[in-house]
């Protein structure tokens, strides 16, 4: 195999600081656009955020229309409904208000309104066909109001495709918001069991990126159009990707503790999007691959703090539940990176070996875990040791995911991860 | 005055790798264009950069022309023959090979060939009328062939407006490339005294970018549209920054002493490109400021190894030369990122006190100028006493730069530093 000697990253534009919200309309009116279309998550109708946004549209005189059918894990058929809505309703531009979910959907609606196919075309293979965007998208405003998903500085739109029962995506540079609104006033509701599982994603985000296969063990492509946004570890990420790490080992313990810490949270949205462009261009692997059945087949858990009518394992819950087991495994491949990442989330790796590489990280993450009330493991969200061969078929067709572990894996691999999943501690 | 709460990080597209350059054509094909202006540093025309631009584009089938008339110091009438040449050609895109002059040529050709306008209106203001540039610009691919300016990465060109006598540029994000071509192949032929003198100016960018004024400390806009692109210092401008000093503290002594070490070189480039994103999101400040009469007012000095056949005073060298002077009057604003910077350039600050920042840090700016023979301060490049107060007049009209200034700065604290900067040590 020839492998590929060339990285790329592909930047985001995002703005930071308390209040950027109120900029939004004149921002769309620099745009010079006509009508936009603002995806709201339902959950945030009647908090100070929804009026921050409306003010900042109606001030420049900006005509626009609120879409909140927001579903908390987006399926194809509620990115499809979001899309027709798009396409009927004449709109030119896009602002999304919400966590990942909401912000996909904006990415989805903008995509098969400016370019209609059938659902499928542009799904990642090997799910969907994974056909390439034709061009740029409409603008795009995106405002995080959880430091978790990092949407607002990705090209990527994950949901569950209810046919295929499998969580996939569909990801493109073109998806990427034209900006991203980092402002630590839209999270000061957050409830501390989001803000949790939300800022363990982004830990997660931060470790996978760092660890991946790094660029120039990958495949090199026919054209650089073909190389693909998950290129594995490389120079820029891992700058990212370690700042993120310190962000989150200084911070989230206190955002978690205490949701009027206005410097915890702003500095765990910070992290929050530089985790994104840190994995947007350099990849997440096998906690996230497996997170997406763990998410998918629960049955009889309810997570504490969360506003739910039915069973659901939240997102960042759901990937950082593998992260112990997952860092053991791929310590051997480069036990150095894997010091450097416990290192940077607070760990004291001074007298560590490179032989213990993955217990030290694998300890550091289960710190956070006890810290943020995590369950313990796969068996406290209701899994038995005789699922996981479904848990491991539904992993395995995340190809674009397992690619990048930088230790190779195979059905027993998962197997054995599963396994050791099941108690953490 | 308010000040503002804000700051934005505009991306740029950046590709890294040895022998990236050879893709130039595939990029230019999938961007669909059909002719295209390849604007090359004269000097590299019999090198092989130069062959293997053309045969990327070749093999292509792009339609392309090529142009080599390229003042190594840009003025408004280079500039402006380029944009003729651009506008009578019916170019649809750019290609850019050389260092900041070329690249920057190509932006204004880019510019003023898409939006034909008098001469002085997107100039910064208050030499040029500063009026906004309205839209983007056709494409433009940038191959820098020094590591230095990070031209590739911002939105700035840079030229001597003759009538004026003054050093100036335009900025606006619609003149950064579309794709920066980071590729260690081309910077291989680089003379040891180039090397050098464009590794400082990079040194610089970091060092300013890292001390200038805090975002957070300049005026609040009326709009997002009005915020500078020369923001200040910011938590993600000092990410790239700091990093920057440090692969540079590693990396450019390498790179002068052995132009064959490939690693030292390709993490110079990189170094060069992580900084131009520092700066082009923070700003540089006085060194810039100051460099500028310097380069402009030179007589009777020619530097040691470069090809030229009038008298000049290389960019980087012009402003290295007022470093040390700058960091010892703008330490006093904030010691400690002055602490940081030097340790970050490999420093030992262990033992230092706060009050000694400037000092250290000066030190270690001289320790690398004596390191890349640079010469012993303005009086070595030709420059009395007497000429000081010229030199303080053409450094007041870079309002855009000297308001950067963690320090307030006013004529006599302009005349100190001209003064501290005849003799270095």
């Amino acid at each position: 195999m020839q492998t590929d000697k060339v990285f790329q990253m592909s930047a985001s534009n995002i703005r930071f600081g308390e209040g950027c919200t109120s900029e939004i309309g004149m921002d769309l009116r620099a745009l010079d656009v006509r009508r936009t279309m603002v995806l709201l998550d339902p959950g945030l109708k009647s908090l100070p955020i929804a009026e921050v946004v409306r003010d900042s549209l109606k001030q420049q005189q900006i005509d626009f229309e609120i879409f909140d059918e927001i579903s908390v894990e987006p399926t194809d058929a509620s990115f499809q409904h979001a899309a027709a809505v798009a396409a009927a309703g004449g709109f030119d531009s896009f602002v999304a208000v919400g966590g990942g979910s909401t912000i996909d959907t904006a990415k989805a609606a903008n995509l098969y309104a400016t370019w209609p196919a059938e659902f499928r075309r542009y799904v990642n293979a090997p799910i969907g066909d994974g056909q390439p965007v034709p061009g740029p998208l409409k603008p795009l405003i995106a405002v995080p109001t959880t430091a978790g998903t990092g949407s607002e500085t990705t090209g990527v739109a994950v949901f569950d495709f209810t046919a295929q029962k499998a969580k996939t995506g569909i990801a493109s540079r073109y998806l990427k918001p034209t900006l991203g609104i980092i402002d630590s006033n839209n999270t000061r509701s957050l409830p501390p069991a989001v803000a949790a599982s939300s800022g363990l994603d982004v830990l997660s985000h931060a470790l996978e990126s760092y660890t991946a296969l790094p660029f120039d063990q990958r495949p090199k492509p026919a054209s650089p159009s073909l190389r693909p946004a998950y290129q594995g570890a490389n120079p820029i990420s891992d700058l990212w990707c370690l700042h993120a790490l310190e962000l989150m080992g200084e911070y989230l313990p206190r955002a978690f503790a205490d949701p009027s810490d206005d410097e915890a949270r702003s500095n765990m949205l910070l992290a929050s999007a530089i985790a994104g462009i840190g994995f947007g261009n350099a990849g997440v692997h096998l906690p996230h691959a497996m997170s997406y059945p763990v998410a998918g087949m629960v049955k009889g858990f309810r997570p504490k703090g969360f506003d739910v009518d039915h069973d659901m394992v939240p997102h960042g819950m759901s990937v950082i539940l593998s992260t112990p087991a997952v860092v053991r495994f791929t310590a051997a491949s480069c036990p150095q990176r894997h010091l450097r990442a416990a290192a940077a989330l607070g760990a004291d790796v001074s007298n560590a070996n490179p032989s213990d590489a993955g217990n030290v990280l694998a300890d550091r993450v289960i710190h956070f875990m006890k810290r943020m009330d995590m369950p313990n493991g796969l068996a406290a969200v209701g899994y038995t040791a005789t699922q996981i061969p479904d848990l491991v078929a539904g992993t395995l067709p995340q190809q674009r995911l397992t690619k990048l572990s930088p230790s190779p894996v195979h059905e027993s691999v998962l197997t054995s991860l599963f396994q050791e999943s099941l108690k953490l501690w």
